[in-house]
């Protein structure tokens, strides 16, 4: 896989970043100075510098060498909702094979999680999702309909459908995901191509707006030996200097 | 998109409780004020309050008014090390069996996460943790010796080893948390009580000095319908007024 150069200043940057190397509050050198350590042109600089502003690790710049956000602390809000956006930033190739969309009523899980009526009408979405090419995880989406009916539109084998519901104006703000374990029935163990019964990692996801409409209720199950979760914690350090919880999603 | 109203008045709560208009320890308004404010009966109150309290950020509430949680901000250092802070924080009673405590040469994996060669000695604790008398988790800990050898002064059927080893000066001050999932083996299933096979949710844990250096290597084995771990995440909102992470690991 042949990764542009942007892409490779970004992720240089952002290891320095989450090793500490460039702490919460640094700068970052400057564009020149990035431009001759990577022998990269200025607008490639800025290309790198534009993913990490949006990312949420660096603020600033306009003139000045960006600084480190002191919220640096793990992977941004898109990592952990995106399974595309995740698999891109941590350098690996994501998949997608669409098992089905269907329009139907919702069932009791997602109807509690979205604070509707079981029965309604909702989206559900159902994909196997790829790492490099294997199967890692077994992506179950509900949406409530006027946000779900977006999907009709798109085309679920192409790309991410949060980077297609915000082009469409969809405010996904915030998260919670509940994490357990379950063993594989016979249907998850053939689309995963494991073995029933083995055990699989689960991502249970409830997506809000910013004004605290639930939007997606999510059930993602991973092969736990492909994808963990990993939180960072620490007794609290000086305030504003030390990150002292980050949570990433990792594959092995 | 309708949404019902309690759900309304438990996202505005929730929100101020996030932005900090409600900090840790306010009392919320009474139900007649919350009535009053989002013209609602005072069964749609209830419920929104009754959702909050589910989601572990307020308390109280027999006849005066709730209040917000103090870890309505995601749950301490010593909450996601010791069993026995986080059984006691959420209010439940924990236990503990003592299997074995063992002087013996590390294993492979602990002696990685150690940073010691494999067969180096070390203390190994193997426990049933319990809850409310229930059996939830196989807590299996390694320490370097020097630590490791304070235990033998100790009760590990009696309380926390954690706040014993604090007392005798041990500082643990960072962890890092692995969360994925495993089946059940004979061994496990007979202590847990559950059938061999079943899928359980791993936490492996590798505890620092505030200086770096690895003192423990954990391996806790939770009953998945029983422990579960909860991220919250969302987009940055304005820096240092908002959480936009917080974990918590949560009874059933």
């Amino acid at each position: 896989m042949v990764i542009p150069l942007h892409a490779r200043v970004s992720a240089e940057l952002r290891e320095r970043i989450h090793r500490g190397a460039l702490p919460p509050g640094a700068s970052l050198p400057s564009e020149a100075r990035l431009c001759a350590e990577f022998d990269a042109s200025r607008g490639t600089v800025r290309t790198a510098l534009a993913t990490l502003r949006h990312e949420g690790l660096i603020i600033g710049g306009q003139g000045r060498p960006p600084v480190v956000r002191d919220t640096a602390s793990g992977q941004p809000f898109e990592s952990l909702v995106s399974f595309t956006a995740w698999a891109e930033r941590i350098g690996r190739t994501p998949g997608q094979r669409t098992v089905e969309i269907a329009r139907r009523g919702a069932g009791a899980a997602a109807a509690t999680a979205l604070g509707i009526g079981e029965g309604t009408p909702v989206v559900d979405v159902l994909r196997v999702r790829s790492l490099d090419g294997e199967p890692v995880m077994l992506e179950r989406a509900t949406f409530v309909e006027p946000v779900g009916r977006l999907l009709f539109d798109f085309d679920p084998d192409a790309s991410s459908i949060y980077a297609h519901l915000a082009r469409q104006g969809v405010d996904l703000h915030s998260a919670r995901h509940t994490i357990d374990a379950l063993a594989a029935d016979r249907h998850d163990a053939t689309l995963l191509g494991i073995a029933p019964g083995a055990p699989l990692l689960r991502e249970r996801r409830r997506t809000l707006t910013a004004a605290g409409e639930p939007v997606e209720y999510g059930d993602d199950r991973y092969r736990p030996d492909k994808v963990t979760f990993t939180i960072d914690n620490a007794r609290p350090g000086v305030p504003g200097t030390t990150p002292d919880l980050r949570v990433r999603k990792q594959a092995e």
